[in-house]
């Protein structure tokens, strides 16, 4: 069996475009709870300001809290030298860092050109060698809401700048769900053929109903580590309404029932995932938690059962 | 360009399972604005008894109200002879048959035994011969709720004596969502196998998410034809709250993007697309209608277009 490795970002991803806060308590119990369903990372938290997050001002409170897991990686994102040093300070397993394609959304998001934002991360890099592996996730890596197309060949231009620094992984990401699974073949030819030797993630939104086709365009390329948020958490503010991130455990499901060893364990998953609507307020575009995994059989109705037993007698 | 055919089945799969009756005059609306997207089917009602499907109680209607666009095909449901009759006088261009594979599910839904299905849907093709063109769409052929694991050689026992009927199509129908690529990969390389001759079309529910991913497997089999209910309208009895049909909107976006050629033309046919909230009362599972294509850019905001040009002076 081929070994697909997931990386939980619930809690991260799909608690940041929450409106309503989520109390630490409640990401604590939830963090804990994942840990024990066999994913390979989870991204707990974000380093960054208060104000700019306020949804993850708890960062180091939770980081503190949960009971870690042997086996599992916490990772979180860090976007600048301070977020890095509080990231350390909290005894993360890794540390994400994030820039992204698109210069407008870089501008947009981060205040800061590329160039900048690279010059930052790379002293990050420097600060944190040796101590903890680096990730870096390079969003709008198939389109960009304000610009349209991004060349996959930027992409790999950056992809090949941060691997040059010495990063163990990189994410290439689908930040508000453009990709579609054509685009994602010729990109995941060109990475798995520049990158074979780093950690590679494909973090896909399914905001235009192709985040699991895009999974499978991926598989079939050979990437083997996605992201994935659970319930489908983490919509966008380009797409008010659409799916947000694809759901964990629609995609879990469907590489299971295909064949592939997540290492996740859907009897454990599933009852987490239905606990989100109460925890969010409002129902989450996750299917798998309404109608349950393909081999969940519903009883025969009995006058059905007396028709197929006239048919046998 | 590769082209692909999309048979609309909202009005007949997609409204059967809302609760709240659609008056006449909008399903003959919707079918006539339909009828100008590009589709090369539509499936308009089902010639059902009204006690069984009072949502369909209009067939007669709505078939004599609606203008027929030429090169369109418009086809009905038709479960047995009185339908087939009541279908030929309302002028359908195609009767569509349908049973199920699993024995249960053809039970529970149509109150009698596969075999004695087989011989009534018989006598209406011998009837019919001649006449109009006549599919067969065959459910719960990737698995029944009920039952579970459908095999797939009686699925091409039963596609085989209806082929040896005479009959132009046969359609494989995932009823509830069942099916994950692998299998679609074996079932089409099977179906194309055998039954190359005939219309093939795949029918794909959204239920556990897998909808457009199966799609996808099935393109990459050589599929050509496909069914899609508008809005993604069409949900289950088995899984309440979870989604129904394929959305026609996302898969032609996802294979308009992949570079096939749909036939369809996108903007006509999502302005359709986002009144079906007000008609059922309900959100719809579709996202493009939510989300746009991907083509469609949002403004850059004034400040990050202040940084911009700050970049470039």
């Amino acid at each position: 069996m081929t070994r697909i490795w997931f990386n939980e970002v619930v809690t991260r991803d799909g608690f940041q475009s929450e409106g309503r806060f989520i109390p630490t308590e409640a990401k604590v119990s939830l963090v804990d709870a994942l840990a024990h369903c066999g994913y390979a990372k989870i991204e707990v938290t974000s380093f960054t300001s208060p104000h700019a997050i306020p949804m993850l001002r708890d960062a180091q409170e939770v980081m503190a809290r949960i009971r870690r897991v042997p086996g599992v990686e916490y990772t979180v994102l860090v976007p600048n030298m301070r977020g890095a040093e509080r990231a350390l300070d909290s005894s993360a397993d890794e540390l994400n860092l994030v820039m992204s394609i698109s210069e407008t959304h870089n501008l947009a998001n981060l205040r800061m050109s590329r160039d900048r934002s690279f010059v930052a991360l790379t002293d990050v890099i420097r600060a944190v060698a040796g101590r903890v592996p680096i990730n870096v996730s390079l969003s709008t890596a198939f389109g960009c809401p304000m610009e349209g197309e991004v060349p996959q060949e930027e992409v790999l231009r950056w992809a090949g700048r941060f691997a040059a620094l010495g990063v163990r992984g990189i994410t290439i990401c689908d930040t508000t769900g453009m990709a579609h699974p054509g685009q994602v073949n010729r990109m995941v030819e060109a990475l798995q053929r520049r990158f074979s030797g780093f950690q590679l993630t494909l973090h896909f939104h399914d905001t235009r109903g192709m985040g699991l086709a895009n999974v499978l365009a991926a598989v079939q390329g050979g990437i083997r580590r996605f992201d994935g948020s659970l319930g489908g958490l983490g919509g966008c503010p380009y797409a008010p309404g659409a799916s947000g991130n694809i759901s964990s455990e629609d995609a879990i499901h469907m590489l299971g029932a295909m064949g592939y060893d997540t290492g996740l364990d859907l009897d454990k998953l599933l009852p987490i995932a239905r606990t989100l609507p109460q925890l969010v307020g409002h129902e989450v575009p996750g299917q798998l938690g309404k109608a349950g995994p393909i081999g969940r059989l519903h009883p025969v109705p009995a006058a059905v059962a007396d028709l197929r037993k006239g048919l046998a007698a």
